[in-house]
């Protein structure tokens, strides 16, 4: 059974980490967060004092840190890498930017090192089920090496690409579309309010239309609370559909939808609001038209 | 039984003329072409040589015309309105803009009659099956007297509010979130294509994920071809985020995505490709962004 470094063990890295024991890897994890590390020995798991420890002579490392460059400093200036065997694979799962994420994989690559680009999506909830949506991005050989690891924590595996930044590429591609149909409900629903219509009845018609989207029918109930739970916060789609606009620079391709969806969401963080439920940013199309919920 | 004029019999009005004398209402048609009325004949329709003949004693008139001047011009140029009884009512279900329908409403009803804004979805599918969703607006009561005509044209009758303009509200956001929809899912893959991702497998991945809709999964494999065959057209979308846009300026509400959505679905009629089908306004994104789809 292969042995597993673990670095990030958050909301979403604790329960990945937990399924790979489930499945019996010898895990080492590690957080900067030193009650993490001792959450994760509650679970059997062992705890590393360091990033460097955590990879010491693992087969894999995963790595489901916050962003790029967290996953920078974790492998060089923190010497995570150079604690990894020679032919070991650096598995990156947390979203981050394509361009920065094919610039990691070259420096790994050249260090002797393998790299799979991995980002998920599913959130808390697909990784305690162990049900993540996996997309992966390596030379078909690397990817099926690991293949078990990655199983351990999604069950749906899908290879593609070659070329490391394509995962987050499509990872990419998932958050624009998300981020854009929130945002459009939004914008429909401030329409229709101004015009007096029932927004109630406006949705089960939408529902079942044409018109309708999976972030119709889950964030379109909450458009019409005035406080409801948070779900996911506006602040993720900031930086996500900032990741999107980033991922179109590297790319050189104009994205002018998704950035005029970020600009809804960059504003109502901007009026203090990035912590509420993300199906809010119908208030900053609701300040703009000057409609005042019904 | 309703005796019912019926203006306006092309791919979504005949079916639906036809749907009426189905149910045993006594029906005269009218259109503008002379064989659609012969047509109707074979088909055991009255036919009409004229609008006003085929208002004439109605208890209700349908307009299923191209546009809210064709409406305009059937009622009051050509004289339909004053050869309706008084108190009859004329159902307005062509797509018009809001504030167009609610000031022949205003004129209708300053004329004796009563006036219901009763837009369709469906297509020409549900006009043949009868399975129209009908977004009625007028009061409760006018609503009601005509409900057994409205019935017989589609199952879902849904009373959206009590004053005319608010139906076609109603499906102005219905064509706002398609439009986008649309035009977000060719954003997206093109993004994917210049990075090299497989758009098959991009498909199959958004399809099961948070960010599907109706329109990925219905337009987004024909995106992947390269003469896909032609459901509906891309002229189809110029005209209707046209409708949204006007409906934005007549509520006073900023529209933005509609507002981009647009100029792609309208970039793409402007290289003479407006007769394809909508979702090759991909080809906008590809040629915007210099992609070569693969």
């Amino acid at each position: 059974m292969m042995t597993v470094g673990f670095i990030g063990l958050g909301s979403m890295g604790m329960p990945m980490a937990c399924n790979l024991l489930a499945r019996g890897f010898a895990l080492r994890g590690f957080d900067v967060r030193r009650e993490s590390v001792a959450a994760l020995e509650v679970r059997g798991g062992r705890g590393a004092d360091s990033a460097a420890a955590a990879a010491e002579g693992a087969d894999a490392l995963v790595l489901m840190v916050v962003n790029a460059a967290q996953a920078e400093s974790v492998l060089f200036a923190q010497g995570a890498l150079d604690r990894l065997p020679d032919g070991a694979t650096v598995i990156l799962m947390a979203t981050c930017p394509p361009d920065a994420v094919a610039a990691l994989a070259a420096r790994v690559e050249a260090a002797g090192r393998r790299f799979v680009d991995a980002p998920v999506s599913g959130g808390t909830v697909g990784a305690v089920a162990g049900t993540l949506s996996i997309m992966a991005a390596a030379p078909a050989a690397v990817v099926e090496r690991v293949r078990p690891v990655l199983a351990a924590m999604g069950d749906k595996v899908f290879h593609v690409g070659e070329a490391p930044g394509q995962g987050a590429t499509v990872k990419t591609v998932n958050q624009l579309l998300c981020g854009v149909h929130i945002a459009v409900v939004a914008e429909a629903f401030s329409l229709a309010a101004k015009a007096g219509v029932d927004l109630a009845v406006l949705l089960e018609i939408m529902s079942g239309s044409a018109a309708s989207s999976w972030m119709l029918k889950d964030r379109g109930p909450r458009m019409l609370e005035a406080e409801p739970g948070i779900t996911s916060a506006v602040d993720i789609f900031v930086k996500d559909l900032g990741i999107v606009l980033e991922a179109g620079r590297g790319a050189k391709a104009a994205l002018p939808l998704a950035a005029v969806a970020h600009q809804m969401f960059l504003s109502a963080s901007g009026r203090g609001e990035g912590t509420m439920d993300d199906s809010q940013v119908i208030r900053s199309y609701h300040l703009l038209n000057g409609v005042t919920p019904g």
